[in-house]
């Protein structure tokens, strides 16, 4: 396909665009058969990064394309010197490891950092509930710092259908109700899944009965935790007990 | 002033917005004095928000005005229904108490949201070293969901213009090297600051020799976290220390 004809991305094109050089390297890492093009700004040519990712992409066999009109159109920011254009895949979790659970997260931004801190305290298994954010959305690629690449993310249509498919993970969801995350002293099941609500509603009443609820003790002085913040804290104070 | 006159919001205003419903009752709960004048957008004025908006404003003397293109043009988002103008104030740290040093933060979003974390966990004395991004912006107070009002924010224009107003703080500065932050048991010294570095490049390695540095332990997987979440698990883990 011509670089012309690249569109503004959208959940239903088959391919998607990781935006910036950190992403791009990130893609060529993890999943270098899925890229197809890199697209480069005329201004960053000379730049280390460009050069990097161009003498990648000769060896991979992708062609390299100056496009600075398409960049802008397809990131969206006025500052994105290279991307790279891929092929959407699909994931399937471990069934062994522990997972992330998020119940229709809508936030984009939210998503990215969210993959990000996920996967550095080594929860690379991530579940989402729809409706949710497009995971490959540019702007939860480029805030994940190419995190996505190195998750296994998959789409579930209801929390009933993730639960009939990994029914041996112990559940821990995160409400307003529950016992407070920081008297946990050690983790008595493997394997496990952490469950975070959305940014708006958090969890309902009914996931008390689905395992082990767990609360993050704060001030009354803020209404909620942002959904990232308390996936992070949930993450490392598990992490933390894994170590232990 | 009159309405057609608010500008978009800069640095340079002596007046700033509390953009959506949120954030103007936060303002009026804390900073009632400052607040000058209520907007509201035509097509939400039956609005339980709106109603409950006006009339505290009604008891506290702050004239309301229906203020449709102000709205979007103060607020940079379509959606916003509401807004408080008010006058920027100046905010002196408590002595006493635990301190967040943030060392210049770029990024509005993450900036309210730490802000929103931090009072989660009681930490209400935040301590901005320049260049910052600038508390009163528009997008700090949105992302903040009001926590800005209820926490004190006072900028310094160097690490060492705090350090010698408040020499009694003992310092943790987060960093990459440093005993891994799991492995504190107790805090030791009262009061205390943590210390964070920038979204881009941390903390130098000059700040190895003013405190106890800490490190918050990740996998090699992600080359760092981003600071909101990095203050979000800092802020935990000492609120957990102060509370066993």
């Amino acid at each position: 396909m011509p670089v012309s004809k690249l569109s503004a991305y959208t959940a239903k094109l088959p391919y998607a665009y990781a935006p910036g050089m950190y992403p791009s390297h990130a893609l060529l890492d993890e999943k270098p058969l899925c890229a197809k093009r890199l697209l480069l700004h005329s201004s960053a040519l000379e730049s280390e990064g460009a050069i990097t990712l161009q003498q990648r992409c000769e060896k991979l066999g992708i062609r390299s394309e100056i496009a600075d009109t398409a960049l802008s159109r397809i990131s969206r920011k006025e500052n994105c010197y290279a991307a790279i254009v891929f092929e959407k895949y699909t994931d399937t979790l471990s069934d062994r490891e522990r997972h992330i659970v998020l119940h229709q997260p809508s936030d984009m931004g939210n998503l990215g950092t969210i993959l990000r801190v996920c996967l550095g305290f080594s929860f690379a298994d991530i579940a989402l509930i729809r409706p949710a954010a497009d995971s490959f959305d540019p702007r939860v690629v480029r805030a994940s710092m190419g995190a996505l690449f190195s998750t296994r993310v998959r789409y579930f249509d209801t929390f009933e259908a993730y639960r009939d498919e990994y029914p041996a993970h112990h559940l821990y969801p995160f409400m307003l109700d529950g016992m407070p995350l920081h008297q946990m002293r050690e983790i008595p099941n493997e394997p496990y899944a952490l469950l975070f609500g959305n940014e708006a509603a958090g969890l309902s009443a009914s996931f008390l009965q689905v395992g082990q609820p767990l609360r993050i003790v704060h001030s009354e002085r803020i209404d909620s935790l942002n959904l990232a913040n308390a996936v992070s804290i949930g993450v490392y104070a598990f992490a933390v007990l894994s170590s232990c």
